[in-house]
């Protein structure tokens, strides 16, 4: 299972950032491979000052050995070894019409000293932030996610999209991150679903990505916009920002576990805003946006 | 003592606001005054825009009530009452050629249900962060911390000098935050130091602030500087960014125990940068920062 995935995840990192270039137009992903001291590596790409994307990331990694102490007592298991695959992505697009996206797929097998697997599951999920709101691009990426989860369990969309909302939110401020997606996490066999179901269903997740989210850059990308909304953007990525640094617990595992720095923080937006005690002017498109964020909405009619 | 102290930090915060905005000469501060629903409240006070300071805070707070949960799993300690004021304030200059600084100074009182102190202590210290560094400024600033402590024990400076370089390290990325000066906690009655005259090493710290700092800002407000070296700061700004997002406990001790979050997150500068893998050129000025971050440095012939 664990080559099967990995081989996966490097082809649709090929397949993602050649498509994103192809948008783009203009900058390339530039690749860094590394290595981990301990076991395994990865293979880093990121693109910066494009036409259309400021800075992104879409990064492969594949790392094991001994599971270290912090995740030990994390997993509240003993002196295990791992193995951890994943691709993981952000994209900070420069117009503030063209929304932010992430997304992540992953998978985990724990062994014991023999070198059997006592534990593996998968996770990921795909999720959106828009800066300014078109409800038809959030009813389509929803729409995309839905398909997509109905395919393999009908009750799967209603679920993974409410654990995005939960997720993906800056308690801090009571607001979310974004307009949400998908989130699911610890996906072992079980009675309904075996390792291989689950690797049809988070793999066709995967394959709905450019779908998702390239029909929605292609049709806002060419909008003008005005500094004052680019300053909106800015503002709105420091609460990304905040995210990612202070609840995130990928972002937070990974530099505490020492991670490669540059990889895992390439999520990060090229330009930030902090104003102190920003509000949008009322009912402004601004303030619109924070009424979402503030209170998650229904984009598809789940009957 | 507690009304002491809080008279103290409060005609404190008027020395520095309007010492700061007679530098400044353009933007005032906007004073904020807000209540907490369990006890207490504050005086938040933030400049924006200057000609000098493009964003910073000095605030003060008073708070009491009921310990909370996650405060007293922190401290280790059941459900007692507390009150806690200090000042807080974060600087961050436009000009990359003046560093930014940051300064507390706190105290914190513990009682049983009945009323009686169990506990009490005081905090604080000051710190700064240059983006280009000038060894003259950092002599200087450091050695006015050494003078106020001198004044109360021969040991204070190089034992809080060395916690100041050990706590504002991002150790995600092995380096400090900036170029260090005091931070001390805890500071409770004992064979040595009475309540009184730790107050009294507190205020003589609390009192060295505009004179360790306002000078540097003077010396270097007007040296011109390009847009290369804005970036740099920039840049440099996101590291701080990282740390009182991740590390700083203060930061996400508010940010969990429901502070007020815009006078907390003031603290972040206004304009930040986030560049994929930047290493500054080999023999820079840029680089001989990061080399001095890497390596603490003694500022002062401690003899």
């Amino acid at each position: 299972m664990k080559e099967k995935f990995y081989n996966y995840i490097e082809h649709l990192q090929d397949q993602i950032t050649s498509k994103l270039e192809e948008i783009d137009g203009k900058a390339k992903f530039k690749e860094d491979l590394w290595t981990r001291s301990e076991g395994g590596g990865g293979r880093t790409r990121v693109i910066q000052n494009g036409n259309v994307f400021e800075k992104g990331g879409v990064n492969i990694s594949k790392v094991h050995g001994p599971l270290p102490k912090t995740m030990q007592s994390y997993f509240n298991v003993g002196d295990v070894d791992f193995f951890a695959c994943g691709l993981s992505l952000v994209i900070h697009p420069k117009s503030p019409m063209v929304p932010t996206v992430h997304a992540n797929w992953r998978y985990f097998e724990m062994y014991d000293k023999e070198g059997t697997i006592v534990d593996q599951w998968f996770g990921g999920g795909q999720d959106l932030t828009p800066y300014y709101l078109f409800e038809e691009d959030a009813v389509h990426f929803h729409s995309v996610c839905k398909t997509a989860c109905d395919k393999h369990n009908k009750t799967f969309y209603d679920d993974y999209k409410k654990r995005c909302d939960e997720y993906f939110y800056n308690s801090h401020r009571d607001e979310a991150r974004g307009i949400g997606g998908l989130f699911f996490d610890y996906c072992k066999a079980d009675d309904t679903m075996t390792m291989p179901q689950w690797y049809a269903f988070v793999t066709e997740v995967g394959d709905s990505f450019l779908e998702a989210y390239t029909p929605i850059v292609e049709k806002r990308k060419n909008l003008p916009y005005t500094k004052a909304q680019r300053d909106w953007q800015e503002i709105r990525r420091g609460r990304y920002v905040e995210f990612n640094l202070v609840h995130d617990k990928g972002t937070l595992f990974g530099l505490k576990t020492n991670g490669r720095i540059e990889s895992i923080l390439m999520s990060l937006p090229a330009h930030v805003q902090w104003v102190y005690d920003h509000h949008p002017a009322p009912n402004s498109k601004e303030e619109q946006l924070i009424e979402v964020l503030k209170n998650p909405v229904e984009w598809i009619d789940s009957a």
